[in-house]
């Protein structure tokens, strides 16, 4: 009994180096990876999955945490990792290998028919494999289990945000449509209308990612610690907690996206560079949820990224980089154009107020699915008409609707809420951090970003997974997660933004 | 007994992915990981390794083995596999697991005493390290058993050179020191002087690069199928055979350090990529013997790349990429200066024709080592004594002397040998080459380098470990290792350049 603590760490430090491995080998293949070197290494990670998963499982893992559990002398943040590390074990023992196996060879069917459905724009192709991933998910859910009077759409946003239940999540869905749908119609009415073109000039890569870096430079990300490179599909991965590296990609004709792109995943990195380096290794040393882990990229994106303090600063900057390029642009128009608000079709390009809403309509219709109250067959015409009554737009095929995202490919049911999770703890750690430093605005506007990274290290990323969610947001913020913050957020910057005002 | 071949190709398999996990990891950490990354990239590595070894050394594998001898099914090639993973088994279930770790754990220690050592070129301070590591490997060699009448030396060789001999290899070392000293001394009674000065100008690193890259594509070095990146040690490494990436370095002041270098890896790389592909995952889609490997590195290194009919192609695209530098430098004068023979002092900077008697005199000191005919102390004067009589340099000090080599810290004894033998093995290719293409300068001097590749690919690449090294150097040139080749080729070559003769 008495040496079951350090053979926990043990194990979980093999399972930790396992799975960092896998991550570098992930990162390779979008970053460096010749095309040839795919079949290869797609077996590569499995076998290094497997062998994680083998060791996430094993009932001599178990026994060392009962072992734990009866050791009266651990100090509380031991009793912190072994409560995570059960967890995490009792997850990789309720799901039956079988299982397993099967979610993961249908989610690679599925991938490679919904990339060739969002081509063709033919949900009917992907459909029948989508509805074999449902239901392997539901068996997954009940295997898992939910809370008492729950449901099993519950186990699956557990997976992603711990704790979270649809009871918890819907009024504050709720809410948060309503909040949103008030800022849009105002914003709507406004005669102010932002000149996006100014966005769409010729701004070359290279000045991009100069610019990029700068940036990563005031955020303080440790390069040395990290790296950043270019990629399809911009990432962050955290290797260790001492190699955390980003990407990112830039569009010559659309500055915000490798702009914005690179400062979000900065934001996710500097949570993994800050976590508790003495409990690397093991969950300790993990982010706490997807949801907070979005909750850091958004603030950097946008609470900050997209503030006006932040470029009164960086403009100047902007325009000796571009000097041609940003000829006849002020400040002003700048800042309106990097905050147009438009509802639209394609939630990755959609700005901070639509955003959500493009969420909550996946939130309803993977509830109702796994609630077994709507067919596959009947989301494309789900789908457009919450698309019609939440944000005024509609599809015109299904690869600009339904399928656009990837998620559901790989069964990542209960994982796209985490990002509306994420803009309203975003919008709540703000208004704290404006509590406890009222003159932010001036400290952003001289350069300083030190002071916002140095308070989310303090306050959030050195507990790794050592609180509960919402035990941590109480301890940040005083109260459990409130949208109000949000909604408050938008009308303090968007109404006079607009020159227009709601409630 | 039916299943025993699937299974073993299945354990193989297991092994090889595990392998090529660690082999990217090994290369990310030369080439893209951040500083900080070093200590949990140890970790990851270490385990990979304890996986690969521990699976490798599993009796269960051997169970296979002796079902697979006992199938009368089995086909020749899959009767070589069944070999050469006995023969990979066997080697890992000799040596005892406690030894493994020792040599591991004493060679970390010893590689950061030997930095330090040669940078304050005290051969003392090494001394009591190298000494263990030395009786750690006799205990090998005793463990891992020799020829009846042979020495445990030949236990150390035979794990790069498979099957080589200290009986075997002595006449032949004998024979190319004999050879060597009379084409050095013959060169040096020239009176034609290359001016290497011309090698010293400024070429910049990124033209140097593009040239590189030139080569590459002519040498048809698949580079969807690997990739060249800067680091400070050269090197290449298959991770598979559809991702064999190689490194170069360049100095700006010495051009031959990055565009030999280049080739050299790519030489290594086509050797890599040509392997069978059928077979991958498996010791038959492995290289022969790190002899074999250094035959590729070396022939394109030095038969190709340092040969007039290469240049006669390759020069006027040079001169094209440095205008400037090149001003006044003639192709003849170019050839001379990339073939100028000086006997010299630091091994990897040596001439083609010099360099041999480096690899000889290690050859010779780690023979008497493991016959303990001398103790580790007398090392450093009999550098010097051997260095003086075979090249006519004598070292300053222990840091460009004895000391100057990394082999012997990580304990690879056994390993210079087969420099040697690639150099030989590439003369005997060569040879054989233009027997079977007369016309090959012409095709040479239109940049036709296909010819050598395909040749090498279909003689040597695609066979794997297929056969033995003798058998193989027999089915290549009609006959085993013989160093005449070496002689002819240096009196062909250097007899005209410098304008002296010799037998």
């Amino acid at each position: 009994m008495k040496k079951s603590y350090p053979e926990l760490i043990r194990r979980l430090h093999e399972i930790h180096d396992l799975r960092s491995a896998a991550a570098l080998l992930e990162w390779d293949e979008q970053v460096c990876m010749p095309p040839k070197g795919n079949g290869a290494r797609a077996k590569q990670t499995a076998l290094l999955a497997t062998l994680a998963h083998e060791r996430q499982a094993d009932p001599g893992l178990g026994e060392c945490l009962d072992g734990c559990s009866r050791d009266p002398k651990l100090s509380a943040s031991q009793k912190a990792l072994v409560r995570e590390a059960r967890r995490d074990y009792d997850k990789a023992v309720k799901i039956p290998g079988d299982l397993v196996h099967e979610i993961s060879e249908t989610s690679v069917k599925a991938h490679a028919v919904w990339v060739e459905a969002r081509k063709k724009s033919s949900f009917r192709l992907f459909a029948p494999l989508l509805s074999r991933l449902v239901s392997l998910k539901k068996e997954e859910a009940e295997a898992l289990g939910y809370p008492e009077g729950g449901v099993p759409y519950d186990a699956l946003l557990d997976q992603f945000e711990p704790g979270a239940t649809v009871r918890e999540l819907d009024p504050v869905f709720k809410r948060t449509r309503d909040i949103t749908i008030a800022a849009i119609r105002s914003i709507a009415e406004s005669r102010r209308k932002p000149d996006v073109r100014i966005l769409r000039r010729r701004y070359s890569p290279e000045r991009q990612e100069k610019l990029g870096r700068l940036i990563l430079d005031y955020m303080h990300y440790d390069l040395t610690a990290g790296r950043l490179d270019r990629s399809v599909h911009p990432f962050t991965t955290g290797i260790d907690v001492q190699d955390v590296r980003i990407t990112t990609r830039y569009e010559e004709r659309w500055l915000p996206g490798g702009l914005f792109g690179t400062i979000h995943e900065a934001g996710h990195a500097l949570y993994e560079q800050a976590l508790p380096l003495a409990h690397s290794g093991t969950p300790l040393a993990e982010a706490l949820s997807m949801g907070f882990h979005e909750s850091q990229s958004r603030l950097w994106e946008n609470q900050i990224g997209r503030s006006f303090a932040f470029w009164k600063f960086l403009f100047p900057r902007l325009r000796r980089l571009f000097t041609d390029t940003m000829a006849g642009v002020g400040l002003d128009d700048f800042y309106l154009a990097i905050n147009a608000v438009r509802p639209s079709l394609i939630r990755v390009e959609a700005d901070e107020v639509t955003y959500n809403l493009h969420i909550i309509v996946r939130y309803e219709l993977e509830q109702a699915l796994f609630a077994r109250a709507i067919p596959v067959k009947d989301l494309p015409a789900l789908w457009n008409s919450k698309m019609k009554e939440y944000l005024g737009v509609v599809p015109r095929n299904d690869a600009e609707g339904v399928l656009q995202d990837i998620h559901w490919s790989s069964a990542g049911f209960g994982y796209f809420p985490t990002y509306l999770l994420g803009n309203l703890y975003a919008a709540q750690w703000m208004a704290t951090l404006r509590r406890d430093f009222p003159d932010l605005d001036r400290r952003l506007a001289r350069g300083d970003l030190q002071t916002v990274k140095k308070w989310l290290n303090d306050k959030i990323h050195r507990h790794g997974r050592r609180y509960p969610a919402s035990e941590l947001c109480r301890r940040v913020s005083g109260e459990t997660l409130n949208p109000e913050y949000f909604g408050k957020y938008l009308r303090a910057k968007y109404g006079p933004l607009y020159g227009v005002s709601w409630s």
